[in-house]
């Protein structure tokens, strides 16, 4: 089971105390085990059919719904979140799974593609091409601290990667590991009774950074998917380029999700957005990637009234459990940072709380020439805090953005007579997000077709892509051209009057 | 118009004389203004139509056909190619300046999706969400010695970089500087006559390593697109890694191409095949990157009698220009490792040539053992040498191809008795090569949707994409998503009733 590391335990995210029996950390040897069992697996796995791929993920998320209350409880007490989250996170991490599972019934995500033979062109004829995208190979998986189903064991990038037809080995994520091991129980359950080689999927945990290290090291693996701090996803990144032959990395990382506030939306309900606004802040303890960590706004009686209502707000509300002792820590470190800033206003601070881990909520204020004069002010403070920069008019507004580091998203209160001002403000944003929306909050991530949960360096490592939604699944996979092959060589989908799957057919789409 | 940096010339690939005046070499000033003209032009440009972009295209081709025969003769001169090859080159350029005129006018790469708002549904509404592909930013795209027109100031990435929206800086190659200046005239006439802001395009020239750095490490490019040597191509990457924010790197760099001559196509027309083989090799004087560097055959009569063929032919071929004197240099080098080495047996050398830069072609032949035992053996000679494995059965062949790197292309030449060994073969071949093809040779590449001109590292540096082909545009754009934004804010393609561009509307194709 384990080399020669120290076993650890779970941890009550409320009480800080060890819950059960120590955990036997996993070694090198069972990298190199879970490695050698995907890669083994991969052939038999990628030429399942689509709808023997879409089976297997309906039949994960049973096995999951199976486990009963026990998973949810599992996971309350090592998160610290609440159950109704919970509840809904797992109806989330269920619903990702019968996602997937549309889309290979649908079979648009293999982009197929024929341009037939034309023996009579001239000067020279054309040759039979036909493409379709194939699975990457064996995928490793960082599981999240802070969505302990949704982002880690059945997360997201397991659902996208097994359903593109990649085995996955996951690095449970060590905050969570009774709640990971009840869900690598399932999805074991799950390939056993869909007749999978076991390899399909594997289940690694330990507390350090060598199991990890030595996972994205491995040759067989051939693409990362991750979820968690810069540092972390940077020293994967790193790590994956520096191999023999490089993969992809797929880290989102930090992201501090801008909310301009426009004038008239302002002067017309700023009370109202003030106090919304820490709603959506302290939510989950604001252990979101897309808590509203940066506030953008002209100075004048509408921004005084959001001011005002916020602070009310945010003094009032509650310290809440966050994920770890660990996390707790950086967030502290990072808000007294602020909170020690010389051109740092403090706005308001929540109560503090009296158990281990409570984060106090917090709201700061600078001045757009102060942020523009220190990049650490853009920085990500993982938890409930927030920075208003007050601006002097537009131009101060779109200074800030143009300085602002990647985000996964960017948010837009306004009002009819804001518009003129939107309409400069989107296309710089199309540049600094991967989504942008109007008139909400970002936290509440949409698991649907038309979601993008990306975003440029460094909200994430590769802003091609997206971990949330049905477009994930381009992660792991690749195009492959097959030049007259004989019928009985080609994929099923490829082969003359395939049904399903749509395709281009000599560039018309059929 | 330059900096410090010494002069250099156009050089007559056949005889190796300088052509004209001095042609002054582009500094870092130069890099400078281009990067600042392509930001400044970016919102312009994306702003533009699809129509508009496709129309300024297929004026590009316009463009470079109104250049008429000085064209051809200029980059004869330069590449030392034949003119029947730089018109079918000529043509190759235009059509795909056209294609991605049409990949503009259909609109499928926009990836266009609309989940529409579900305001009543429990627990929670959903937004009205729609997603579209944007183009990246300015693209730096580094022009092919071997393709002085397709793939270099007017090729393959730039067309698909212009098609998706980018500006483009060329950093033209040094063997072919008039040539490059005639094609990046002609797209400033396109430029200038579509109305279009003149940072849409910038072309940059010099003989160094400098100028291509700069170009990289300028924080207003994008992405970078790059046709050449894995050394250059690594150096690019490692730049463009180590930037503050880094930037995907397409490089085309190394691939030798397996062949595999299976045993009853060999016996067949073992003779046949061999002939076929030198004709595919010595094309161009081997300068393609899908030239068939390596063959792998399991012995027998079939094999000796395409050996003996194979033999007869390249004895007889001419030696030909090469494109430079220093890819001749490097060439001779690793032919002369071949030829010295003592696992490889020398079949068959071409005529010598007795002009400068002549290269001769060179058949060689080791043992299955020999080749998984030295690396070496498997790097890319590039011109007309090629390698023969000689396996004792169909173990050896799946062996030699499992520690083969990846690569552009494998072929397989076969009969209908050769269906379950190929069988065996094509699911590694998708795992090693971007294009698998039966019965034909690696070199000639269909411009087409169904095109791969890719392939797992070292063939390129990012398997997940294609050089060649209607789905390169796909290297240019990344996708954002858009929340309740008001239809005024939306670009026109997602508007509700928008026509033309399909989209996914609810995950139904519409």
């Amino acid at each position: 089971m384990s080399d020669s590391a120290t076993p650890f335990h779970s941890i009550d995210a409320t009480t800080g105390a060890t819950v059960g029996d120590p955990i036997a950390v996993h070694g090198l040897a069972d990298v190199e085990s879970a490695c050698a069992a995907a890669e083994g697996a991969f052939d038999t796995y990628r030429a399942t059919s689509r709808e023997d791929r879409a089976a297997f993920l309906d039949r994960i998320g049973e096995e999951i719904i199976a486990l009963g209350d026990v998973l949810i409880e599992t996971a309350m007490r090592e998160s610290g979140l609440p159950r109704a989250r919970l509840e809904g996170e797992r109806g989330r991490t269920v619903g990702q799974l019968k996602l997937f599972a549309t889309v290979l019934r649908d079979g648009a995500y293999l982009d197929l593609r024929i341009d037939p033979a034309l023996p009579d062109r001239q000067p020279l004829p054309r040759p039979d091409l036909r493409l379709r995208k194939v699975p990457v190979g064996p995928v490793a998986v960082f599981g999240a601290s802070n969505f302990p189903l949704a982002f880690s064991t059945a997360g997201g990038d397991t659902a996208s990667a097994l359903a593109a037809g990649c085995p996955v080995v996951v690095k449970g994520h060590p905050a969570h590991p009774h709640t990971g091991a009840l869900v690598a129980g399932a999805i074991a359950r799950a390939v056993e009774a869909s007749g999978l080689p076991a390899g399909v999927f594997g289940h690694l945990v330990g507390p350090g950074n060598d199991l990890g290290a030595a996972l994205v090291r491995d040759p067989r693996i051939q693409a990362v998917g991750f979820t968690g701090s810069r540092g972390g996803g940077l020293a994967l990144l790193n790590l994956a380029q520096a191999r023999e032959v490089p993969i992809p990395v797929y880290a989102e990382m930090s992201s501090i999700n801008p909310v301009v506030l426009l004038p008239h939306a302002l002067a017309a309900r700023g009370a109202a957005l003030g106090t919304a606004f820490v709603g959506s802040l302290t939510m989950g303890a604001g252990q979101f990637c897309t808590n509203p960590g940066l506030l953008l706004a002209i100075e004048g009686e509408g921004l005084d009234a959001f001011v005002e209502a916020a602070r009310t707000a945010l003094t009032d509300a509650p310290a809440a459990t966050m994920l770890t002792q660990g996390i707790h820590a950086a967030y502290s470190r990072g808000a007294e940072a602020l909170a020690g800033h010389n051109a740092v206003e403090t706005i308001a601070r929540g109560k503090v709380g009296e158990g281990v881990a409570q984060g106090q909520a917090n709201f700061f204020a600078t001045t757009a020439d102060a942020f523009l004069a220190d990049a650490a002010l853009g920085h990500e403070v993982f938890g409930a805090s927030s920075l208003l920069v007050r601006c002097r008019d537009e131009v101060e507004v779109m200074a800030v953005l143009r300085a602002a580091e990647g985000q996964l998203t960017a948010t837009l209160h306004m009002d009819e007579a804001d518009m003129d001002f939107a309409a400069k403000l989107v296309p710089l944003l199309e540049r600094k997000a991967g989504r942008i929306l109007a008139n909400g909050w970002p936290t509440g991530v949409e698991v649907a077709h038309a979601m993008v949960h990306g975003g440029p360096f460094p909200a994430t490592s590769d802003g091609r892509t997206t971990s949330v939604g049905s477009m994930a699944i381009d992660r792991f996979v690749r195009p492959v051209s097959y030049q007259n092959l004989a019928p009985v060589l080609l994929p099923e989908d490829l082969r003359d009057g395939a049904t399903g799957a749509p395709r281009l057919l000599d560039g018309q789409r059929a």
